[in-house]
This record gives structure tokens, sequence and C-alpha cells, in this order.
């Protein structure tokens, strides 16, 4: 059993980590701001004694940093983040603030506090508008398109220069777009949020032929606890995702079908969403499944439970910000 | 005829790169904080009336952004940089500061003041312990294994962000060392400062056989003026080293022969000068060749031109820090 330190565990993926770490029998330390991050998605952590909670915010040195020396953890799985891939260009500093500053906090002060293990969230944004598809993590070096992927980029190259530097053990992840339970954020949300408001018509950022992986959170749980279980050595990078992949106007197919809604349907045109988009995100996870790691859902599953939960939980539409 | 802001402007490179522009008829306002930047080094550039100076910090984005927005031009030239690789673990936040966030501020007041032209120095240093060599700039993505090329590689990525969402244009140079007159910094310098104390022995970092490539000052300009003079669209990144290398026994070969001294050599021991030491670079620079540039100057006359200038300005030693 091990104490895990996790940024950003009020939230979507965080707060299924926390459930997953406290069923293994883990001891777990949230540390969350909640800009996003939502207090009832830990209702079940919190009924665990092997649990606690910490508002601050990683932006903040002496925040994270006596979080860190007050808990000692073994491994900091971080996942705070500013997530809004889209408006980094509205927002310019943003990302540096969460992504690059956040993370080196977060990182110091796991360094300082010695905990010996870390865990990243990446993105394939990193990839930019990759040549290679699938798109292995040793593919050519690549041009970043978006201030999200530059500050996540970023934030990987920290955290290796600290495991060479520190001998620290990190894990850094490259997502893709996670899909299921307390899923707040993404064009499924957008979408229904909007379809609320008027079920007649829906509006497509793009020409709805951007291809996209999706993975499934159960997937994605299993990928990441498979590594950490591996006790890895070093500095290690992976992506995870699924080897298929969904254009917008299947997934947007998916989500009205379930809805039982046919709304007419708009494009604002061109190959990208908004500035920075990538037309095609595919990610060749060849080396994690060399750990013994498989997905179970199919993407349709994935947007259909999405859905779902949505649906049930609609009061999210007006909570989330 | 265009303006040039040129941060670090009075440091090593930046201040032949003032000359240089000056002489081909430019505007050039120089923005330097002076911590390691030498007020002597623009004694000709301040005889010229094209030529201007600001004392900033590149941390602070007042600063840096009043210059800019005050000076307004075309092309920005920025060199200012904590540029000292091996105590990055001893100041783990100060290649951040610098190198991150400072090229944050000068992008985002660029930007804002309407400038459409970045030019970058970058480092081969982006490429840590690369499994390609020559190294091509679209080599396989590779491992930071320190935090100033993690730093560095952070700069790079907000660069290219902002290229793309701001249509900017925009030139990342990967430098390998550089040598020639105004040297301040490096494996010479240290060697020199040190065999002045004590002439009889010299004590290297590592083993003596890292393998590097360096560049004369008189190639590394005329490369970077080609690049600029070619009018670059859209985001553009090039190596720029020399085909040749030395090892580390070989410098120090031409640098004793040109003190005329015999010290007896020691070593540290290791393939590694220090923890995140690149054991050897060597840049493959076939897509600067490919706007005409060649290298003129030998890696032999590059060090024996450092030498000779530094004991022509011996003060140095004791001026700079």
């Amino acid at each position: 059993m091990a104490k895990f330190l996790v940024t950003g565990g009020a939230g979507f993926i965080g707060s299924h980590f926390c459930d997953a770490a406290l069923a293994k029998g883990h001891e777990v330390t949230v540390f969350d701001n909640f800009e996003t991050g939502q207090e009832f998605f830990l209702q079940g952590a919190k009924k665990n004694e092997k649990f606690s909670l910490i508002r601050g915010d990683i932006r903040e040195f002496s925040e994270v940093n006596k979080a860190m020396s007050d808990f000692k953890p073994e491994w900091v799985v971080h996942f705070a983040a500013n997530a809004d891939v889209r408006r980094g260009l509205e927002r310019p500093r943003r990302d540096l603030d969460y992504n690059t500053t956040g993370t080196w906090n977060v990182l110091e002060s796991a360094q300082k506090a010695g905990a010996k293990n870390f865990l990243f969230s990446s993105t394939g944004s990193v990839y930019g508008e990759p040549t290679v598809f699938p798109t292995p993590e040793s593919c050519p070096f690549p041009e970043q398109t978006s201030l999200y992927g530059a500050s996540k980029l970023a934030g990987e190259g920290l955290i290796a220069a600290y495991a060479n530097g520190f001998a620290m053990n990190s894990l850094v992840f490259r997502f893709v777009s996670i899909l299921g339970a307390r899923y707040t954020h993404g064009h499924i949300f957008d979408f229904m949020k909007r379809l609320k408001n008027d079920a007649s018509h829906l509006e497509i950022l793009g020409n709805g032929k951007q291809t996209k992986s999706y993975l499934h959170m159960t997937d994605l749980m299993s990928g990441l606890w498979m590594a950490i279980e591996s006790q890895p050595k070093g500095h290690n990078v992976y992506n995870i995702g699924h080897d298929d992949a969904l254009i917008v106007d299947q997934s947007v197919g998916y989500i009205c079908d379930a809805l039982k809604i046919k709304p007419r349907l708009t494009y604002t045109g061109g190959t990208r969403g908004w500035v920075g988009d990538s037309p095609r995100i595919q990610l060749d996870c060849t080396k994690l499944k060399a750990l013994g790691w498989k997905t179970t859902q199919s993407l349709e599953q994935g947007v259909r439970d999405t859905v779902k939960y949505l649906e049930q939980q609609a009061f999210l539409f007006a909570e989330v910000k």
C-alpha cells in the first residue's frame, strides 16, 4: 500500500483515479482548487478513512508545497490542469500558468518532499498535426499548434529533466479525449448543453470530418494502474488511446440517436474546429499494450455511456463552468 | 530596412547580432538586464544613431511590454536567457523563469505590439541524448535530460503555438556552443580561468571523450542573417552547427597549445561532464544549408580565436559572473 497525492483529484479523471486507488487500499490525498473539480465526485471517496482533501491551487507553490511536505506521498499523480484546449489564444497566459508553471510547482515540491514516483496526464495534442498515423511516442519531433499542447509538452520536459536529474521515476501519459461518467468537458458536453436549449439545430465547428480517437474511463484506469503496478524506473512516456477513432459526424450521430432527436446540422467549415485543432488524432499504443493492457469498451459505448450519464445528471449543465 | 528589438543584445551572441544589424542599416533596440551582458560589447553599436538601449528584465512582463510597445519592431530577436546549462539542478526554477516564462513575456508583448517576425536562440540540448547522428530537426521525439533543454523546448513550443495561432513568422535556431570574440561562458572560459590560477594542472569534468560540435561566431551570424533575409513565413526550425566536432581532449589540446602550457590533466570520470550533460552533440544542418549557408571557419580556428580574445581581454575573468 502506498500514499498517493492526486492533484485535480476532484475532476472528471482524478476522481475516478481516487476511487480506484482507495478500492486498492491505498491512502489518498486530493489537492484541488475546485475551479472545475466537483466535490460530489468525491462523495464515495470521502466515506473512506484513508481519504483526505486539501483545497489549494497548483499555481501557488507554497500551497502545494505544504500539502506535499505534510503528506509525504510515495506517488504524486498530477491531473490538475487547464484543459480548455480551444480557448488558448483568448487567454494566452492560462495554459502556461496552470500546465507549465503549475507542473513545476507540483514537481519541485514532490521532489523536496521525497516523492519518488510521478504520474502526469499529458495529451496527444503534443503531436500537433502529426505526419505518422497511428502516431507512436517516437514519431518525428513535432511542431506545436496549440498553447495547450505547448504547455503540456513543457510540463513533460520538466518531468523528464527532474526524473533524469533527481532520480525520480515518472510516467507521462499522452491522453486522447476520455469518455464516461463525470464527463464535464468536451464536445459531447457542449453539444448536449446546446441541444437542451434547441433540439432542432446543432452547429458543428469545422466540417464534421475531424477524426479523433477517444477512450472509455474504464480502459483509461486499467492502463494507468497497469503502468503504476509495473513499478516503473526512470522516465517513461506512454500513449493511451483506442485503436478505433470516430469522425465528429459519427459521434454526433450516436449522441442524437441516444437522445432520440434529429437536429438539423450545420457546419462552420474547414478541416479544423478552431485554430490549433488537430484534424486527426490517432495514437499508436503498442508500448502500453506490451505491458498487457487492452481496451474493452468500444467508442460507441463510450459516447452512449457519456450521454446517459449527462442525461441523469442534467444539473451539471448549469453547475459546470 | 527594419526595426529589430534584440533581447540579450548586450551578450556574447546578441551584441554581434546588433553590430551586424546596424552594419546592414537596420534600426536596433537592445533590451538587456546586464546580468551577464556587458555594456562594453556595445561600444561600437552605441556610436550609431540607429541604436538604442533599454535596461530591463524579460522576467518582468511590464518591462518588456513597454519596450515593445514603445519601439514597435518588425523583428524581435530573442537571445536573453539563462545559459548556465550545468547548474540547472542547483537552481531549478531559474531556467523556467528565464527561458520559458521569460520567452512567453517577450512573445506575448511582441504579438501585442504587432511584431510579425520572431527569432529565437534554442539549443541542441533539446535533443537530450539523441539516437541519430548527426541529429536532424525531425529526429525521433526526444526525452529531455536537462532543465536547460526542457526550458528552451518549452520556449520553442510557445513560439510555434503563437506562430500558428497569431500568424507570426518565426525562426527557431537550435545552436551548438558558439566560439569567437566576446566569448564569456563555456568550457574554454572555465578552463582558462582555472589555468590562470594554476597552469600546472587542469581537472576535466567527465572522461574527456564527450564529443561536441561548435560553431564560429562568423558562421553563426551568416546563418541567422541568411534565414532572416529569406523572409520566412510560418514557423521554421533550423539546426545550426558545424559538420565537424571536437572531443573535449582535443579542445583542451588546442587551448594549451595556444597558451603554450602543458598542465597535468585529471578527469572526474564518466561519459557525462555533469548530470544532464550530453555525451555527444552533432547536428545535421542540411536544412539551413539548403538556403545557401555554409561554414567557413574550422573548429580549431574557433577555439584558437576564442583563446586569443580571452588573452587580450583577461579582465573578463574577473568581470564576468
